[in-house]
């Protein structure tokens, strides 16, 4: 459903020798623009002088992501299929091809290279993010057609027959709009800190993670406050009525920081700059950079972890700074009280990332419940809601039906669940011994793709087995990436799943592979 | 069982105002020494000059081993249960106490500090590894005797009564040794690698790491081989027939190097000292010294992971160096024909670490099966082996039935399966959100002290009942820390284990504790 290049375009441009790279395949669909090489530039050349950009960096962070959004695709040398830019690039629908480890930038001379190939900034590229690939020069694209009247009519026959619902994994309301418009019955997961990464609230949050006192991290959160309540109650108006599970809060802390090496290799820098300067106001405003980035520094190098896929993130961030998970409640219940005085019902459902134990849900319910019951009071109205968790470690998979307990919902986050019942980090694995691993047989298939049904998928049978022995109605779905996957849906439709969630571009395929699954399972 | 501080010692030392600082208690036994602040001067301290030393650093790396082989205690400030500095020191028996993070070190005015409090570099400090405790000067110590005959008597009572057998993890002979000492059955894991850490093998080793052409590999592990031959010999001298667990290299490879920021701190410090060198001899120096950094830090870059618990190391480094797999196995055959000249039966049990899938297992068979029948052959000579895994992931757990299809006997690494089946990394966690996750009574135990029933349990019992439904007779044993704990001990009674297996000190409470366990089941 992504603007795709034509196969024998593509085949001519390799013939052609303008094959430049290839990498990870991360964001599928296909774009050209002008090599961008850092945020800013991408930003301006796209929005200031309409131009198409491909937005090119050594990897991508927090601080990049308004030069993502301008661009119409991106393009990094390092990171994986989870990666800060692949993650960003799938939530937009942008094209993008990652982990381009031949790929140089060279930021001095303002250019890219592949060996002795060199591209410099302002050229055209094409990215095939549907193929991993980046061709030099412009390649035309074209868009299917969604409202191919055919096609309408096969997904409408689809529906008849399958039994999982599909829901979208979806952030932002330009994104819910576009699922809804694909046939997605529900948001399966809304990201609820990818909205602190835009460009006005970035400033904020770091604001509250730098918080030395109490009182400025509160501050910090009530000027955020407005933002996400805003946020949610538009996601609440475009889905008028239909399920919307918001998930608090789950990367951690230090992601919303400037990167520790760039950190350490900046102070370097300056270090070295005020040896030479000479003039005292130059020396002044250098030693004023030196402090600043070694306040900042300073916190980033508290926050750091050796394994921080298994560290201070999800529900234990809501367990340690409980006013974040007030705020984050306050701001749905808020909204969700102004979209019911609009007319439109809305029923909240909040869900904890990253769960391991029960007593953290005992012990964030009944902060949700006080908060919740606050607002409901302030606001003279009374809102339905649901609370629920991810399953998206092996223990929480284990103990569902501890967990069934003080859960009314639960979805499978099978991407990370995928990493810790394998033990792989999937950002390092897929640049690494994971392509030796697929090369090589060990792995028949990527686990991070499909479902491995005798790890993954096993540990998800036990989850929703002890699940629903203990509350029989237990709402179980999945809103991993695999939720997109055919292969995958086959298994969440055996396992008696309500629904899948995925990325807004994949709902269709999703509706007909649910609806295969359950013609298969028929005999038919 | 180690050396003691007096309980009112301590308690008069207290009052005194003489408790200097608390840490993290990872290495039991008592000590006192000199504050030394490198290895190097720890070493000449301790070896050269007789005196006793306590190792202070901010963390420890293999650089360091020599320093803390020849200290009587270890104090760091960072580091949790499973750092360099816990591992190391629980290995040779050396007092630890890590993690102080309240404690500064100043390596120009050569002191640490705690607040306002200082201790110059030679100055003496007693450190309890039991209670996690450092003191100013000199406190007393007393060794328990385990040769105290009611003791004796009543661990042979318990032997007649308990089920499991205990064994003990030891790398080196003298480790071997004690573990007999104390009655040990067995050595349930000797990790290989440890011996690559000492002082004449690491460069060997880290010329391994930096080869860029495999004849350059294969010359640096042709050097390694005598060393590990001769290591395993000795220790199969010291066993005199009873089972050794040789498991294959587990750890990342960059735990080898030098650490990645400080190799980016000296970079930064020399090219600060070349800004300010006059003579062109220094100079030169300087740039010598730069170049070789950079060298070293290019590998260090490469080998970087955001998550090193998740990437590549255990069986994955087998796989991509499959060279590293036959030198190991090549050392342990050898040493096999050599020790069976001598009239000592020896029968070497190879175990696979961080297995996930049945393939890699087979891979590794394969490879160690073409190795061993070579070594035979030159050798003239029939030994008889097994080969096994470490079962410490999730999937290891939930597929043993394929897994013990090529396995004679696993064994639980219950360190890692709690990290992964928790998703918590342990060293992060223990400075970090686990203190209050234990405070705040959302856990009621460390899971790292004492095996969760619920999840790591429940992933052992699914293991055991799938893996000896294939194989009947599939020995089954534990050798994660947890082996050594009385109520861990208990539960891998009931699990039907085979024999726990702990560091060499813990192993007369651990024969208690599986007499007590059997008694118990007994309803006696």
């Amino acid at each position: 459903m992504h603007p795709q290049f034509d196969q024998k375009t593509k085949k001519e441009a390799k013939e052609a020798g303008k094959l430049f790279a290839t990498g990870l395949n991360v964001s599928p669909g296909a774009a050209y623009g002008m090599v961008a090489l850092d945020a800013d530039l991408a930003e301006t050349w796209a929005k200031e002088e309409g131009k198409p950009v491909i937005m090119v960096r050594p990897e991508t962070k927090p601080d990049d992501v308004h030069g993502m959004l301008a661009a119409n695709g991106i393009l990094t040398c390092r990171g994986g299929r989870t990666s800060h830019a692949a993650l960003v690039a799938r939530q937009f629908g942008k094209p993008a091809v990652v982990g381009v480890s031949e790929m140089k930038i060279d930021l001095n001379s303002r250019q890219i290279m592949v060996g002795d190939e060199i591209i410099i900034e302002g050229a055209v590229i094409s990215i095939d993010g549907t193929a991993g690939e980046v061709y030099e020069g412009k390649l035309p694209t074209s868009v299917p057609d969604i409202k191919d009247q055919w096609l309408m009519k096969l997904l409408s026959w689809a529906d008849e027959y399958r039994k999982l619902e599909v829901w979208a994994n979806a952030d932002y309301p330009s994104d819910a709009k576009r699922a809804l418009s694909y046939g997605a019955q529900g948001l399966g997961l809304c990201r609820s800190e990818h909205m602190f990464f835009e460009a006005n609230r970035i400033p904020i949050f770091q604001k509250m993670i730098m918080a030395d006192l109490r009182i400025d991290r509160r501050e910090a959160l009530e000027a955020l406050l407005p933002f996400q309540r805003e946020d949610y109650a538009e996601l609440f108006r475009v889905m008028k009525g239909l399920p919307v599970i918001i998930r608090l809060i789950d990367p951690p802390l230090h992601e919303f920081l400037p990167n520790h090496i760039d950190l350490l290799r900046d102070l370097a820098d300056l270090k070295v700059k005020i040896n030479h300067a000479k003039q005292m106001s130059e020396i002044d405003d250098l030693l004023k950079q030196i402090k600043e980035k070694e306040h900042v520094l300073k916190r980033v190098e508290s926050l750091r972890e050796e394994n921080p896929m298994l560290g201070l993130r999800g529900v234990r961030l809501g367990i340690l700074i409980p006013e974040l998970t007030k705020m984050q409640v306050r701001a749905a219940f808020e909204a969700a009280c102004i979209v019911t005085r609009e007319g439109v019902k809305v029923t909240p459902k909040i869900m904890i990332p990253l769960t391991s134990h029960v007593n953290e849900l005992k012990k964030q319910r009944e902060l949700l419940e006080e908060e919740a019951s606050a607002v409901m009071k302030e606001q003279n109205m009374e809102i339905a809601y649901k609370f629920g968790t991810m399953i998206e470690l092996p223990r929480a998979a284990l103990t569902a039906d501890q967990i069934a307990e003080y859960s009314s919902f639960v979805s499978f986050g099978t991407n990370d669940l995928t990493q810790t019942t394998y033990g792989i980090s999937r950002d390092d694995a897929e640049s690494g011994f994971l392509i030796e691993y697929l090369e090589s047989g060990i792995l028949s298939e990527n686990p991070f793709a499909t479902i491995d049904p005798f790890g993954v998928g096993e540990l998800m049978k036990i989850a929703i087995t002890k699940g629903r022995k203990v509350k029989p109605d237990l709402e179980c779905g999945i809103c991993g990436e695999h939720g997109g996957d055919p292969k995958s849906i086959a298994l969440c439709h055996k396992l008696g799943l309500n629904y899948v969630s995925c990325s807004p571009f994949r709902v269709p395929v999703a509706r007909l592979a649910a609806a295969h699954a359950a013609l298969e399972d028929g005999g038919i």
